[in-house]
């Protein structure tokens, strides 16, 4: 690590930027393939019905129409959308609730799929959905999930459990009831967050096509290839090798890309018509049939000794699932786990039900359980430091857990930790101790709050974490990197490339990366978990070493000396003893592959990395709040997130990354509302005029502290980034507010009238 | 090799055949992508011009026009169109003649591209290239290369040789005087070989687009991808890695796609408009802008002693070039080589002159120069059989080169040949001892004819000569061969797959091969000189290699055995002292990627090969023919084919191979005739109306006989096939003629009209 780095650590621009500057870049709906058809899905206008009979007689008549299909013509095996459940290492939870059909055999909320065409264009597949006859039979609907939970409620699948999946699962340790009895203050609060959509600029999209020798290839900007492949391996019965999964740039993934979703409609029409087939799904169908966050009703319970000692940690869960599983078990997991994982604390208790309604689907979204865990978590801390009478920030210093104590796998101690760091700098830059102090007056008042949060680098050992990575030196010195994840708009791609280049001694123009092509990227499992920097950034780093071996071993006969007696920086191979003697790169590689003394070879490396733990990137957040106390309004003035990632293989695309989640995390906060009208189960914020999400415009000042102190397991000591930066946006806002105008909201968002509410009860 | 084979000798479906067979496959030209333009190029009507002016700004001005190209839009550097000019290994003849400029400076040939337009669709293409107004000088043309040589000929390119680029490039060993004198027979003749185009059934076709950093993708059919990357690298100076060349499957190749073709053009046009651009060769440019094979006049001598021992070979060529030199170095050497590989001589000698002509260019072609000396070298040897009243095949069997022999290249001895068993089974099929003895009388008249030849499987060491193959394992069990050579519709990726299956013990249809994508394969000269199965087949069997014993090691762990105590046939792992316990390979590689005792790895094997030489193949090829004596009409009874293939990978695809090859020889014989007017330089012959070849029912009975003696250096023991099979087709059917009517025909094609003339000649 005190080698002085060339590469890993600069500001370089991301290999996908031009094209996508440009308008260049060909996204999964520039795909054009000859005979392509266009596909179109029925969904169901009905929350709850029964699917008496469909017709389909009349649309399959209709000329232009090649594929009409229903449950009856999709795999009868069911599956889960959720493509980790594919991962699960605990082999007592293995394979997720398997809950969905292709097509489905009953309507379950309003948008679910019903049937499917495809058409030789967008105006014969329309038409040919409305000649579609389905007769439903209308069945009683149920959108909250505590009336849901209820015995007489209506049932929504037929399993043995009713509607509640998960009663109780548990996460325990301790004596709960000493621990609040040694306590000397005890909070407790309800709170509810809400059903984000990931709302990435492209919808849904997908092509497939099957080749005469019933190979499939799938174009579709998938996180996670690799384990697409494999969904679509189990779903319709074909080996996985005779699947190939390829990843145009995604314009933004956030998690809703980590499952399927146009996907295998898709390849049901592409198998039933004998052509390719692309469906690309409306904003609305993008709304209302893909995944969203978990909206969570959530208990939280505190109890701490005058001291400020925490004695006893308490939740619990009440997840509205929407009317399929999804990632509806391991968010809460997830979120149970985040829960306990960033303060000591002996005894601790957690239960979530997880619940189906007639509503859209919930799974997983950037956090993963833990932004509605920190909205509770976080907000208890501060209510409870009140009573302390202690300062929030010096009360987190005193309670956070740090390297050797338990990470949020309790079984895995954390290996490198910068909170300290992360809060002392973060309210120095906020002016936390003097605007802490000021006087809160006037109509319009301003408030600071602080939140902190503790998130992973993958899965490990929760769920299968792997990646392998296959590097090759081309003649012109440049290197090819081939990796199995896919650029789903995070930068992940340029920085694997600045990792491959410092560890191969080249500059980072001469890495080219090659992505997301199942059939030639070695296993991956894709990025999701806030994994690909530390996981696949660390199966590069082992397959630059092994071609660097191999280069240095060439250049050493080239120059009739020992490899030990060379390395190389810049695509310059020097010898140690005399830097400004050796060979370039290109002149290494050119005289491997055109080397006329017979003495030829491609150099290459390969390499398969797999994690014990997953290290935790640590992160404070400063909110400085303004309230209007007449009208509600919340304006955001500065967010100052400091953030432990342990080494910024590119500070940029860290910023960036800090900078979208803070701007999401503000969305959750303020304004995002995903609303399903209880009388109809139509979902009301199904396009951009109804469901409003932060523009620029909307941006406080923002600013961003990376602190680098390298975690001992990371590639040059990179922990994550990806989806730690909206996390502790909402408590930090909510505890603003606070420290403003004295009320606390516990639900989300924080809408003017929610405020005002808070003011005129606490005014009385 | 006591092993017994379970896949490699089997005849295997081709992995290409289910798509081709059901239209499904997709061609370079199917190819759309978003935004793309059309490009045309404008030709010179005349032979031989200078170029006074062009104005292109008509041209610009038409909407819908993107780019209007001449000379003075592209590199000013030269080059050579030829790709394997960039493997030349011998320094003192590195870098063939640079005569080429993507467009041209002059005019030189009725053909020649002068200018190039991009636009949206081809009519405004077309409409654009009419507005082009060129100002021609016209200059005095020639077109037969004896006149080209004379010093007052018009000079064609501006090298100081003048139009004979290689006068007297000689080939010699021993004392020709001696060995003519102490001959008892001398015989010696000349002979004209014709123009044959390759004609595969799709023309030229590229598609290239270059992305917002600079990088360019070129999509075309290539031969050899790889070295086309570098040739685009070298012409527009841009480095290797930022050229990514993919391969579409190519309805053929016979060596026209072993230069680059449509790709310098439709590249710059691509540059010059900023966008993708498709260019597409009509049948007529296919005819005219694409090399043919050498036409040769080639004088040939032998001298005998009376026991058929020969003293002297000596031959001497005129290769009628073209406008450009393309190929016509190393054609000509290799046809030197071949007339000198069959048998052994102590006294040879021969030279060749290479002349630039105002006629469409030669180049490589099928048997590259070999066809051209066999036509003469085995036809004089019949003409001396027949002085020393000695039966052909015997004079062959006293004569041929075996193991242990010189090979084509001198320096490296032959490594296998089963020339005597071919020579033998091939007589006996033919009935060549009775069908020779038998009258000759009647108006129509058969005879038999016999000739043999011996190739190449490689071009090492004359060539550069390497190869890298990489492979992974699915978790089905089924790997992915990943290889730089493309399927030009050889069947070469069904072999390469077969002996992987072989190697790595899993079942045929468990390997998916990706190839001829140069930004992911590993290194790979291509497809030329009959090397893939035998050079990307070594480097197979490496690789495949490499990634068996990792499946047995991970096995071994699995079954807490050794790696030795096991061994794997058709997906299963089995214990060698057990064989019916162990696991599937299956088992195996979805435990490697998906177990969840952190214990996960991907399974890959790399390697590079690079041979020492090259195993010549030999031949033996008997004909049957009837000659009508009132017609001259020749009609091919049966054609009796033995090759000596070391091992049949997939005797369907040899046989495949040998047929194509046969009937392609019969065009070269009797029918193709390439047609330039000597008056205008147009070429007649530019579609298949006036160009006519063989089709399935101008086919005789074809008899193939392979015969299998492994080569020690072969993969599985395997040699070439590819170029061979139609080399000795037209000096077997000459000598059938001769047998038949008594006539020797020297010049091709052999039409009616000459055999007419040659029996009335000899009826005087």
């Amino acid at each position: 690590m005190t080698k002085e780095l060339s590469v890993v650590g600069k500001r370089l621009p991301r290999p996908d930027a031009p094209a996508k500057a440009t308008g260049g870049a060909r996204y999964t709906v520039d795909i054009k393939l000859t005979g392509m058809l266009v596909g179109k899905v029925l969904r169901s206008p009905y929350p709850h019905a029964n699917i008496l009979k469909i017709d389909k007689s009349e649309a399959e008549k209709l000329p232009g129409v090649e594929a009409v299909i229903t449950v009856e013509d999709v795999p009868k095996k069911r599956f889960n959308s959720y493509l980790s459940d594919l991962l699960v290492a605990d082999a007592t939870v293995k394979g997720d609730k398997q809950d969905e059909h292709v097509l489905s055999d009953k309507a379950r909320y309003v948008g679910d799929a019903i049937a499917a065409v495809a058409a030789v264009n967008e105006e014969k597949a329309e038409d040919a959905l409305k000649l579609i006859k389905v007769e439903y039979e209308e069945l009683p609907a149920v959108f909250n999930p505590v009336e849901a939970m209820r015995p007489e409620a209506p049932k929504i699948h037929d399993f043995d459990e009713g509607n509640v999946i998960h009663k109780s699962y548990p996460l325990y340790q301790g004596d709960m009831e000493k621990g609040f009895q040694e306590a000397d203050y005890v909070v407790e609060a309800t709170f509810q967050t809400t059903k984000q959509k990931h709302c990435p600029m492209e919808p849904s999209a997908c092509v497939a096509s099957f080749d005469a020798s019933g190979r499939v290839t799938i174009w579709s900007g998938c996180q996670m290839p690799h384990i697409g492949r494999r969904k679509i391996a189990d779903i319709f019965d074909i080996p996985e090798g005779k699947i190939r999964w390829l990843t145009p740039p995604a314009s933004g993934g956030f998690g809703s890309a980590s499952s399927v979703r146009a996907e295998p409609i898709c390849v049901a029409l592409a198998q039933k018509s004998g052509k390719p087939v692309k469906l690309e799904y409306t904003r609305e169908e993008e709304f209302v049939a893909t995944i969203s966050r978990q909206p969570v009703a959530q208990a939280g319970k505190i109890g701490v000794k005058k001291d400020g000692t925490i004695t006893a940690l308490q939740t619990k869960l009440i997840l509205n699932g929407g009317a399929y599983f999804s990632h509806s078990r391991s968010s809460a997991m997830v979120s149970m786990n985040m829960f306990f994982a960033l303060y000591r604390c002996p005894n601790i208790a957690a239960e979530a039900d997880i619940v189906y309604t007639n509503s859209p689907v919930a799974g997983e979204m950037r956090g993963y359980g833990n932004p509605q865990a920190m909205f509770v978590l976080e907000q208890l801390v501060d209510m409870v430091a009140e009573k302390l009478r202690m300062d929030p920030v010096e009360f987190r210093l005193k309670n956070y857990k740090g390297v050797g104590e338990p990470s949020w796998m309790p079984t895995i101690p954390i290996t490198s930790c910068a909170l300290e760091e992360c809060l002392e700098l973060g309210a120095e830059k906020i002016g936390w101790k003097e605007k802490r102090a000021r006087k809160k007056e006037g109509m319009v008042r301003r408030g600071v709050g602080v939140a902190i949060n503790a998130h992973v680098s993958g899965a490990a050992p929760l769920l299968l974490e792997h990646s392998s990575v296959f590097i090759k030196l081309n003649e012109d010195g440049s290197a090819n990197l081939v990796v199995g994840v896919g650029e789903t708009g995070q930068g992940i791609l340029g920085g694997l490339a600045q990792i491959a280049a410092e560890e191969l001694g080249l500059r980072y123009e001469d890495i080219h990366v090659v992505a997301g092509d199942t059939d030639i990227t070695m296993f991956d499992v894709g990025s999701h978990a806030s994994r690909s920097a530390y996981v696949t950034g660390n199966a590069v780093l082992l397959a630059a070493r092994e071609a660097k071996e191999r280069l240095l071993k060439r250049a050493a006969k080239m120059l009739e000396l020992s490899p030990d007696e060379l390395d190389v920086r810049e695509s310059q191979v020097y010898i140690k003893a005399a830097p400004k003697k050796g060979l370039s790169v290109a002149e290494i590689a050119r005289d491997a592959i055109y080397n006329f003394r017979q003495d030829c070879l491609q150099i290459s490396g390969t390499s398969s990395f797999e994690p014990k733990g997953s290290p935790p990137p640590f992160q404070a957040v400063f909110a400085e709040v303004e309230v209007d106390t007449e009208t509600g309004e919340v304006r955001v003035l500065k967010i100052v997130i400091a953030h432990d990632i342990g080494r910024a293989i590119n500070p940029a695309t860290v910023e960036g990354q800090l900078e979208g989640g803070v701007m999401q995390g503000i969305g959750y906060t303020l304004i995002e509302d995903f609303i399903v009208d209880t009388g109809t189960g139509v979902t009301i914020t199904d396009n951009f005029t109804t469901y409003k999400i932060p523009a620029a415009l909307d941006a406080p000042e923002i600013e961003i502290i990376l602190v680098e102190k390298p975690d001992p397991t990371g590639p040059f000591g990179a922990k994550s980034v990806g989806e730690t930066a909206m996390i502790s946006i909402a408590p930090a806002i909510a505890n603003a507010i606070y420290d403003a105008v004295g009320v606390r909201i516990t639900e989300l968002p924080i809408t003017p009238e929610k405020v005002l509410t808070a003011l005129r009860e606490k005014g009385k």
